[in-house]
């Protein structure tokens, strides 16, 4: 383990070079990142390594999958510093495409993913968000040929979304769910953070307190949806740094809002803090 | 050669049984069909034999491309005689799997190409036709993982977007077109031809003669659309039986329309006769 891992930028190399591990009898694993690697993406890698022979992570930072006006532009890059710390988790290959290699000129095609999945939570905020993510995780996934592909819970709905995906279209790949990794004082861990000031950084850890003060709630057998969600959003609307995007309570599985926490739930939160648009979530599951 | 395939249900079965050609070293040839076999099928079945070591059909009627209203319920179906005739000509499976097997339950995801490729000919006069075409092929694509797939240039729209739907997404699969098989009389064959009675399906050959003639003037240095097309029109509008839907030229590869014959080019008709919607066309290359 250790070393900087090779990096190419064109399928068709990286083809021939999962191809050579998969001969000689190697799982693949996929790590799809949009780069400005952290400790989430580690654990990913590091899930990946533990499972797979050969481990691909892709970096990429997706136009299409950032609405207009969104942070596509400003979004942090830094592949030499991204390669360095793949190596160290024993990542094999990096895939950095250009931006006209998954997209090539005259590209029209798009994979979409319909209905209650993409309807709630982050879907109505950012229109084209999740399209951009299928359509461009359909791609890697055609271009590598991985067996398995890592992602994180943090992005909760994004891995329900890929899972239908994967199923509907009898794509031959595992979606793998590895737990959200967080700072020490609780903020899930996230490339955007770096858009943060010492300040906001600071006011950033109420998404993790309120959701965790929830889970604490929902442990002690409060089980109404507007009582577990209001605890919330009160919480975070009470830190004047941050602006709440939504709270809500839904089913694990389907995303269906629940009135009663009577099914494992998802939790999730979204919120501005300066000019980052932050996520988290908990899973609970009611006892008793 | 010879001998009836072994017809085959589900994904999984299909996935195992090439796994095992593969793994022998074989490389896979797929043809996708509606079932009806005809000898365009399988001259598309012959061309998958004379390239690939292992030959998968599938016989699926995709309700997806259906638009409302058209002749879904009514298709022909004959798995018995087509497992018969696919045998005949070295097909070595069929997988005809059930509707629920190609779309599951729960199923919301498409995959779809946008702009001037399905914006015209068939696009407008069949809403949503392409995407269940895109949508069922990449299914099959992914369910079956065949090196090559085979279709026949009778439907060339589909194969325009077939191809573009492959390049875009880098689905490992290589698109094969093959010639148009046509009747005795030109008429192409088409699964359809079986809703036409005696007198239709006399009437029906005026698709093919209008075609031949005005291959015959752009050979003779008729270079002008609306000439060419116009002759087209008339000579089937000529026919009581036949209704026309469109003739148009169009640039073989991208389908942009022209104005003058001045690259290679499709001629492509669609009319009704009787109950059935027909479609053919021919390519024409300007000479000298």
């Amino acid at each position: 383990m250790g070393g900087t891992p090779q990096v190419m930028a064109t399928a068709a190399e990286v083809r021939k070079r999962v191809g050579r591990a998969r001969a000689s009898g190697e799982s693949v694993g996929l790590v799809p990142t949009m780069g400005a690697l952290h400790g989430g993406h580690l654990a990913l890698m590091e899930r990946a390594r533990a499972e797979c022979g050969y481990v691909v992570a892709t970096v990429f930072v997706n136009p299409t999958q950032f609405p207009p006006g969104d942070d596509f532009e400003r979004y942090p890059r830094d592949l030499d510093g991204d390669a360095r710390k793949a190596g160290e988790v024993g990542v094999d290959l990096i895939f950095a495409p250009p931006v006209g290699e998954v997209y090539p000129p005259g590209d029209c095609t798009f994979v979409e993913v319909t209905g209650p999945l993409v309807e709630c939570l982050c879907g109505p905020h950012r229109p084209g968000h999740f399209r951009g993510v299928t359509t461009v995780c359909a791609r890697l996934f055609n271009m590598v040929g991985a067996d398995r592909a890592y992602f994180g819970e943090k992005d909760y709905q994004q891995l329900l979304v890929l899972k239908q995906m994967v199923r509907d279209l009898s794509i031959p790949v595992e979606i793998v769910a590895v737990p959200t990794v967080r700072e020490r004082d609780g903020l899930a861990m996230s490339s955007r953070n770096s858009y943060l000031s010492a300040e906001e950084r600071e006011a950033a850890t109420v998404l993790y307190r309120a959701l965790s003060a929830a889970e604490r709630e929902a442990a002690s057998g409060e089980r109404d949806a507007v009582a577990l969600v209001s605890g919330v959003s009160e919480m975070i609307e009470g830190e004047p740094l941050v602006e709440l995007q939504y709270a809500e309570l839904r089913d694990a599985e389907t995303l269906d809002e629940l009135a009663r926490l009577d099914r494992r739930a998802v939790l999730a939160v979204a919120a501005f803090v300066g000019k980052a648009r932050l996520i988290d979530n908990v899973v609970i599951e009611p006892r008793g």
